[in-house]
């Protein structure tokens, strides 16, 4: 049995510092062997221009995953975390992804960019990833991804266990779509989402909370209120998600006919 | 702007002339342009062995589509029924669609066959096909169908404004499902599931009934509850579905990276 669970953080925009040590705190409450963070833990949502997005970004070797990492090692928890990452001159919307050892297992950039970040972030341009993680096979991906069934499906069909979400929502549709993610790929995922509101001069973001760990089943097994900062696990067994079989005749990933889904790929 | 809606009804396991005319009976008591049946609305869905699944199928010049085109033609309603449709030795789980006129548009044939309905029906050989009727693109898939999001979304692609979703539901997971396949393809739904149980010697099938109409934006316009039979109709404007931007930058169809969706075709 694995304890997968989320921290549901409210960052003050720009405040870096502040914002990984109060989310480090929060995580430190629970005691899990996998933790989401949101989209964007660490900066707050609502950048004002590209200049804003570069300043507020680091590499994998910045400050916030060597944070990250040593919050691994010292708990042994496996991490995935949303943050701007700086690649040369180019800024991606990405996640982190730490193994319990601390170590960096790899990075998820954002493959679909929701409204304003076109104009801020790179499209992602790793593709969906599974990486082996606290003994499961975890797949990425950020907020605006799961308007995209195809998102969580490339990443069952890679075998992922477990999906991790890490999310800065502004609509109100996720939750309802992640049942759907869980259950027509027999997976577990983990909804990491923010709370609060990013306020920018006369601009104003509000986000909506609900992080939420569901099975294979569509069982919600924890779930965040709309508003706070909370961080929970659930206990799981990840060996439910290999359980493709619902009976003995339907298989939900060889059932599929991709020569009659035209205009898909 | 249309008026659509569906009928969902109990049928008696065999009794085709008698769930005909009941079904038509609901029907009679909405006025629709376009008005879904469920899967197999007119012969039960137990089907104890092959050669029964054989003797209660009909030609698309059968009994119950001809009843269905009268319906249609008299009330100018377009309708989309499932029922098991006989081609030479053959037998699929099909819909067959009808334009207002009474006149046979087509019909898609069940391409995902659940459990022991393999034992009995051939694979769908049609495709997601979408039909113009009632001055809407109405995209079918039949109950199982929901459990891939590639249906729904090869519908989307293809230009369905509304998806006709017949069904004979056994699990619970199908009208949460369909708010994500409403809202990530944004189009409206329209779930069309039988109620109460078909009951076979010792078998037993309870069905789940909650047939509905869902828009664009994942609202609900109208449910059926679980149990009896009911038509229910719901007011649209099928355009509201040609809209798949969201913001002036995200458009969810154009927004797809097909070439990141490894191994989903």
């Amino acid at each position: 049995m694995k304890r997968v669970g989320f921290v549901q953080n409210n960052p003050v925009f720009g405040e870096v510092e502040r914002n990984v040590n109060r989310a480090l705190e929060l995580a430190s409450t629970v005691e899990a062997d996998l933790l989401v963070f949101p989209e964007l833990f660490n900066t707050g949502y609502l950048f004002l221009s590209k200049e804003e997005a570069y300043k507020l970004s680091e590499t994998l070797e910045g400050p916030t995953v060597r944070k990250l990492q040593r919050f691994s090692e010292e708990t042994s928890t496996a991490v995935v975390a949303g943050f701007a990452e700086r690649v040369g001159e180019k800024v991606y919307n990405s996640a982190v992804v730490i193994d319990v050892d601390g170590s960096v297992k790899g990075v998820y950039r954002k493959t679909h960019l929701f409204y304003e970040e076109k104009l801020f972030f790179e499209p992602g341009d790793t593709g969906f990833k599974v990486f082996e993680v606290a003994g499961m096979r975890v797949g990425v991906m950020i907020c605006y991804d799961w308007r995209f069934p195809e998102s969580a499906r490339t990443l069952a069909l890679k075998g992922a266990q477990v999906i991790a979400h890490p999310s800065n929502l502004v609509l109100p549709h996720a939750p309802t779509a992640d049942l759907a993610r869980a259950v027509e790929n027999r997976v577990f995922l983990i909804l990491a989402d923010r709370s609060g509101a990013d306020v920018r001069g006369e601009r104003r973001l509000d986000f909506e909370g609900k992080s939420m760990v569901v099975d294979p089943d569509m069982n919600v097994l924890v779930k965040a209120p709309r508003e706070g900062e909370h961080a929970m696990v659930a206990e799981i067994d990840p060996k439910v998600a290999d359980v493709k079989n619902i009976n003995p005749l339907n298989h939900i990933l060889k059932d599929r006919r991709p020569h009659l889904y035209e205009g898909l790929c």
